[in-house]
């Protein structure tokens, strides 16, 4: 079934993205002219909105034939998915608010073109293919992993000695983690908080989970957007930087009694439980920012819960005793589930890393395990980022470089 | 013609708005009990959305017989508006992108109820009276304005010897502008650019026009978001306080070289113009959080352009020379023709305020002209919001009454 | 006594301070030309340090004669009082450290020049004046009063009608309060608090005793130095703003509990007493930057320790129970007392006010009574600071002048 | 030559110092019991001021014999080293401003006591230990470094094949560098640049060389006091961090136009030469916070200069052309040779990893090379700076652990 009106409402936000990822525009170029993916068939699995999509345009543009689906349920953004479905060389079987069975279907039918590269966030992909299509483990070259928790997994694996295929960590490039994780999803967590709840952020308590990149994100725009900040953390170093940040830190099950806005970034499970919702305060509102929407845990939640009711898009009420606590999007990634996901220019730069390492893949034969963004790439995207930016900066003199290299020179 | 879904969306929106509106409730419960607007006919122009909306709910339930309209061709949210309209004693006229014959027509079929009391945010219900309607000001007792900008025709009207019946300034209660210009026109205004643009703001070169409450609002959370900011000003000491805050300062001839995005808020017309337009960068955005659609001059870029798209939802697309520009919402109110408007909290205190100072004209005989919100109110508000958040403060001892009321102490 | 080393080393201060102080230095120009103070005799008691030097030449150098004194016993630097005091028409009186008959005597030298003039920060001069000096009222032309605390005082004695002269609220001009009530006294705050103490603020909880712009300037430097910030307050709508923008906010009896550095701003007496020291933590520091040595009440504290003793350069520390209490500079306020005062350029424009509206007073006859800065006056101060910091800023085109001056145009 | 004023001076500023450092207390009382470095002999050249003397306390405290230096001529306290040099098993030979001979002297007098444990800030005692005293190297069993130019200068060594005993580079442990370069840098920085100028920081650009730990601590301390903030970098990746944290990134040629306070924190040399004074702007404020006094180029400085004064303690004013350049404190690093160094709470974490460090060489066998601080002591600095702030964190339940362990949870 073709809907032209959502075709076109797609093609309108992949344009709009496209114009903003100039770097990914580069290497478009240059996968144009050179056709460094010819001949290989990649496998996806993201969340398709429009910025992943002019990833995958950049990578059938290098020659690849692709099929992706989506990461996520409440992710996908059926417009978007239906464009890009349209186009040659690429399928996509994506589609929001997808049952389980649809979604484990899905990844399945992107396996079948016999990938040799995968490109995953949250590693869906890697894992299907290590448990119940293992014989196409043979024909895999390497994989690409976006995000934390994916590399989380992976890490995981490779301990166990169950990862069967080389996996570049795209998350741990600088300019992917640095950028993406905090920038990235300390605004568009927040913009999606204000679009669904058009609540004000100045003076709330605000209990970010996690501080690590994408909870120093978070935290740092709630700050900028006038909220008085709670961190939990595990990490002592994590937890005395929130402290020295001018935050306060304590436990959850403290902070469960403060927080009028709670954000989860954890990357664990079972952060906000049975425990916390009974200490909350009536109208909490709940927002989860980490990839697994295990953070929140609804079933306790549900549990407790007298009464459940949609009260606004993407907002819904449980009633638990007198007092009313609100869950946004379901507890899945609330920048995704209920906004646009990370602006544009910040996935200009994930991308540009995921492009990159799909080409480095394609031309490199590497070990099993998990590898590192080559240093080379990594750096390579900073500066074409600078340069699209229209910024200069300085380079070492010969004096300068001399004295970098050298050692004796003293008080 | 009834749409129930839409009612019913409506509905859904009210009641979210309500439950986060704890003063206005307060207020309803008094005017439920002692319904201090029995046999008054209240004439509205008012952004019609669920905020408003708990004003409406709460000004009927005081005994008001009400119809209401839209201050803003594209402010109206229809859903409200008609869930509205079924209410009891509340009749509302206003819809979302009417022609501007359509909008005076409703002005003026809101004031057929020939009103005694009026509520405007722009002025424009008094200016019909004092020009097409002057047969309908002798049943005034007086009116209540919203805005800087209605606040400033009125003044004009005063100063001019035009104005002809009492107005009360609600725009000028310290608990309005401190709070709703300040943290409501900051978070709302990017709110909307956030989530209608999805770009990243961290690292952009953002120009604020004006440094009154609203521009400082949208400074303070465009430099939260990891902005750099710019500031035009023509009042030496608002430039010296920007200065002074960190900002940039310079004309707005040299500003416009280098923003990224642009955002209005001086109540005045003409800020931006064909002057500007030719210098901007490719690419820049333009958005005005100012009341009326003047400030950025459609006209001259209309008259610039080869060519003009929609590129994305409340966004066109403007091509002057070689390049883009990209306004947002026809340049009207961005956060609330491409958002939700202000945060339900802080319209708690604004529509606390209008609705006490209804009550105060409804059992006041006032003077003709421009009168303060009194200061018993404007603080009562301050202490009801207080309570409703939790916060407890500090009050005088003896000891410290005593010594603030004399003079003899020394060093 | 001459000691050319302290006279020198107050020269260089003076010089310094001179060199950025532009604002006045323009002024200093005119009244070189024009004398406008010719013949007049001024009375001061100023904190005596380099940039009041810098004001006392300025008048010095428009023809007046001046007799000067301290306004605190503990923010008079010798070598620049010892400076002044060699400069021709300038007889200075002030002595750091000096007792409290020491102080007042003087005030009474300083008075004996029988003047026209007087200029206060904290109304000791006008206090003695109304009090054992009323023999001296008749000669007096006007007064100049240069803080908050010095305006509270005298509006108190109008209101009583025990004012017998008139008085500019020179505290009260824009470019005086909101630069340097809100920029110097927050950096001038911390920077005597940070030398100090070398204790760091990240991290730290600091309360902030009243949100005045004083306080708020204290708040907000102590935030850009990473504390978690408590504020306590008497109003309403001040506490909002508070919260608003961030911080806790609670009584003073609950803050004491929580607080490792306490700053007092409020301008009121007994802020920390008694129930508070007993609260607080073991090692809490307590500093005030409000005009008089009120805010903490150090007869408590003194009755409630077991032992004082100093523990560093203007730091005492309190036994009190099990547990330490350290104040710094006796309780007077920290900036001044424990550091070089409010910096220059902030003091270049306060004491611009105080040159402008010492020739005001000399020209024109004032009513008795509280008078406020001529508005001309006042932005002319930011005018001439604008372009002394090369910053240009926008002014009405002939169309927006139109449009503000009228009240026709509408949505 | 016996100062008893000096020696009580200096002991004030110690116990204040200790009693603002409860993570080495910790340490110091395991030492006193279990006397691990009994027997050592320990050889130092540190900042010589109240919380080094802490450190070596500590030290001897553990067994230690100690003979310590400063380590650089303008930050010896000499008070705190007269102090220090009266305690049993310490020797102290630093000096304020010695010259240079006196400096390389007492290094050499130092490394007298024959050390098999040194204490570096800077590596100036591996660097003689390298070079002049390679008799010693034999009796070495390891050395700590305290920043991050000495562990620059060891890693060239290394490199090179050069260094011939095991160093721990204290500095790159996370409880240092994340804190006490961050913000012991930031604040101390800008505590000793107020001071020393008292002068505005609000309004000013700044230009911070460097956007490591230190140049983003000096960053976000001068934006927190309102400055708006350039930054000049030669690594692609930190200039966009620098650009996203909302600051202008431009090569130092340009930014030395724009500065008004210049803050150098690079590590390298020559980083403000000729090329850039002649384009200052008259009165510009230079000072570094870098280890070495290379960063501004003195020489070329002196050679463009018709004439050098000093203005203000610490601020020598230099006339090149028509304009004033005023450099603090010589070019040394502003915090240390015109402030107190970093506030006490921050070098209680650096000086524990120093004790830890020095503990764990004297009980291990570690290879020639450069080694990282082991995680779990690195990790233990954080637990017990968390426990002295009454900080309380989460722990994994038994469901989170087994959930960060395993990989078989996906969507």
């Amino acid at each position: 079934m073709i809907d032209e009106g959502l075709i076109e409402s797609g093609e309108q936000k992949i344009e709009w993205a496209r114009n903003h990822m100039p770097v990914l525009s580069i290497i478009r170029k240059e996968f144009e002219e050179e056709k460094p993916l010819k001949g290989h068939r990649i496998a996806m699995a993201l969340h398709v909105e429009a910025k992943t999509a002019v990833l995958v345009e950049t990578l059938a543009a290098g020659g690849a034939e692709i099929a992706i689906t989506g990461c996520n349920p409440l992710s996908t953004q059926n417009d978007v998915a239906m464009a890009l479905d349209t186009k040659d060389n690429i399928d996509c079987f994506a589609k929001y608010d997808c049952s389980s069975k649809e979604y484990y279907g899905s990844i399945d039918r992107v396996l079948d073109i016999d990938p040799d590269i995968t490109i995953d966030d949250g590693a869906d992909l890697i894992f299907k293919l290590h448990t119940e299509r293992t014989e196409l483990l043979d024909s895999i070259q390497g994989g690409c992993e976006e995000t934390t928790t994916g590399i989380h997994r992976l890490k995981a694996m490779e301990a166990e000695g169950a990862l069967r295929m080389p996996v570049i960590a795209v998350n741990d490039a600088m300019t992917k983690f640095l950028f993406d994780n905090r920038y990235g999803t300390g605004q568009s967590s927040w913009d999606a908080i204000m679009r669904t709840t058009n609540l004000l952020v100045a003076g709330k308590t605000v209990v970010i989970g996690g501080y690590g990149w994408c909870g120093r994100g978070a935290a740092m725009r709630a700050s900028g957007l006038g909220a008085n900040l709670i961190v939990t953390e595990v990490d002592p170093i994590r937890a005395l930087e929130a402290k020295m940040d001018g935050f306060r830190v304590m436990p959850m099950q403290k902070a469960a009694l403060y927080g009028d806005i709670f954000v989860m970034t954890t990357g664990n499970t079972d952060v906000l439980n049975r425990d916390h919702f009974e200490l909350m305060k009536d109208g909490a509102i709940l927002a989860n920012s980490g990839h697994f929407n295990v953070e929140i845990n609804l079933e306790d939640l549900v549990a407790l819960s007298s009464s459940v009711r949609d009260v606004r898009k993407n907002i819904k009420e449980y009633t638990v005793g007198g007092k009313h606590i609100n869950v946004l999007a379901d507890g899945r990634l609330v920048n995704l589930a209920a906004g646009d996901g990370h602006p544009a220019e910040v996935m200009d730069m994930s991308f540009a890393n995921q492009a990159q390492c799909a080409r480095y893949i394609a031309e490199n034969k590497l070990d099993i395990g998990v590898h590192a963004v080559p240093y080379d790439l990594d750096v390579r995207v900073a500066r074409l980022k600078l340069e699209s930016l229209g910024v200069e900066i300085d380079s070492y003199s010969p004096k300068q470089a001399e004295y970098m290299g050298g050692w004796e020179c003293g008080t």
